[in-house]
């Protein structure tokens, strides 16, 4: 086993622990005498992960019977015209905050739907800041307000629940279980697994049944978040849940949402204080909009930028190129990525900075 | 490990070796020094992973350059909207083969899109037999002719490749790749991973370019075969490609789809061998329909039924109850179920039938 310091954007790290368990049950899982892979969706063992899978979250986030919690597929890439399919009807606006490319994206399809009001927008600045909530220009009455909570490519996290009078639908993947969440404002969560809580395969959305009440009537049945929400209505992606259960398991056993937020701000610190202690190196955003997930910098030139990356690869620190379209340096250290890792990282960030500087 | 004689109709049985080559490579796959799940769906190791498992599939099937390969999520149950989003526009007609509860829910979607003329059906006689295709009612000018080429409920399936005068859609989610295909007559087959060549969570697209030029455009970006064939678009589902991959693999190393389909051949024989010398089980589609992937026989009484199934899981031949809404018995021998195990069910009915028939 050779196991690199994996700063990965996503699909990201996992827990080393959850690996090992997968690995040991991969040709009999419990009494089921066959993989989880090779067994019914229905069968009274995977139903036991899905149902434990389910109660993990409900006990990490707070979440009361008015939520539902659903497993889909296709990401959140399939949940930017999900979500406005059932919620955004023709005639109706929604709110969106176009914080980066997957905002974009989440905005382009939703306008198939219906209105889209751009409440907000940091793209004249590169996408560096999150705008704050008090400057949102909302629509009068709209069917819910769109965000993005972290921001991968660029490096920037909304660090606090929005407050505002509509349903928030939030895209979560990246940030998601990284923190509490206030559920207070929110209608609809979704997150594609793969960064913080499994595989990639898996979508997570929880949706509060009286936002769902308020969704479209036939939809297609697959998009359909009343059909998902009122049984299994198709075969999930198992093995992803699978793995989801075993990360949210390990979470609860690092003591859950508020240990793990402590972690990553720990974890979190330690790059940004490399960076604001140097001359050398350089945040890409306004340190007030910065994410605990993906850290962004540059070092003083492009060529310094390619040296750090392969010297760090050479060093068993992999996965620290920036964004195609942004270049530069991103070390994205979603849950799993281990304190050590990072310590690892800012290590190698003095030595480079002292040989280079 | 306790591996079971496993019947499961889905998700089904998966090649041992497949499932101990995943186990050995579960913390650090090649030299990512991570998991296969824990590194970029564009990083050269996954991408070619990805690349591989075209490649098995264009080897196995014999597919031109003319045929684009997609690795999509969903399921059928999201290709049943999805290929008529795409290839049924407003004012347009499609004729449906109606085999069974699957073709029903494909019917089901399509009407969202235009028109549906259903050709043909086995509805009247409790889908027991795969109607002739000399018998089935087609439109004009349909824009395509969709079927379901095996239908795991009812035990049976098309043995031969239909041949009409317009694009064939297939559902082969039931009996992917366990025998060759003709594809001269067909624009699209979309296939479940689960029975056949994976695990939940990857569905696969074969479509035709000439067949693709003819889709409707504009329609929502994920749900655009065009889109996904052009790039890869979002995040995949990693491991389940990585699992297709290690199963195709697998099917080739076994010789390929002729031999595939003389072993599928040789395990159903086996099965309905028993039931036709046999005066105490009885087969419940017609002969000529017969599935090679589903086996579905009843006992005298559904009292024997359910003493069978529990007698047959004593003894380590698990997962043979009938659907739920159909009842008897039903074997699922897909690829991956090894011969050994159907010898096995074939002896315990001999010897269930000597001791209760």
């Amino acid at each position: 086993m050779n196991r690199l310091h994996n700063f990965s954007a996503g699909p990201g790290a996992l827990p080393l622990s959850v690996l090992e368990e997968a690995r040991d049950e991969m040709l009999s899982f419990g009494t089921a005498g066959a993989s989880v892979m090779e067994i019914s969706h229905r069968s009274p063992e995977f139903t036991a992960v899905l149902e434990a899978a389910k109660q993990h979250l409900r006990d990490l986030l707070g979440l009361t019977d008015e939520w539902h919690v659903l497993f889909l597929q296709g990401g959140a890439s399939l949940q930017f015209y999900q979500t406005a399919l059932n919620f955004l009807g023709d005639g109706q606006t929604a709110d969106y905050v176009n914080t980066g490319a997957w905002a974009s994206k989440a905005i382009k399809e939703a306008k198939r739907c219906g209105n889209v009001n751009v409440a907000a927008s940091s793209e004249e600045d590169a996408f560096s800041y999150i705008p704050p909530v008090d400057t949102w220009k909302l629509s009068d009455n709209p069917a819910y307000v769109h965000f993005t909570s972290n921001n991968t490519i660029y490096g920037t996290e909304f660090r606090t629940d929005p407050k505002v009078n509509a349903p928030l639908v939030c895209d979560a993947s990246s940030d998601f279980l990284s923190r509490p969440i206030d559920l207070s404002g929110y209608g609809l969560i979704y997150a594609g697994a793969q960064k913080n809580i499994g595989p990639a395969g898996a979508t997570v959305v929880l949706v509060r049944d009286s936002f769902l009440q308020t969704a479209r009537k036939g939809v297609p049945t697959m998009l359909d978040y009343s059909v998902h929400a009122a049984k299994l209505f198709n075969t999930p992606p198992v093995f992803a849940i699978y793995m989801v259960e075993k990360v949210l398991r390990w979470l609860k056993d690092l003591g859950g949402l508020g240990s793990m937020q402590r972690r990553n701000e720990t974890k979190a610190s330690m790059l940004y204080s490399q960076i604001d202690s140097s001359g050398f190196y350089r945040g890409t955003v306004q340190p007030e909009s910065r994410s605990l997930m993906n850290v962004t910098f540059r070092l003083p030139s492009e060529e310094l930028d390619a040296r750090f990356i392969s010297e760090a690869k050479s060093q068993g620190l992999v996965a620290l190129k920036g964004y195609r379209t942004v270049g530069g340096i991103r070390a994205s250290i979603y849950n799993a990525c281990e304190p050590d890792s990072v310590r690892a990282l800012a290590d190698f960030m003095a030595e480079f900075e002292r040989v280079n500087g």
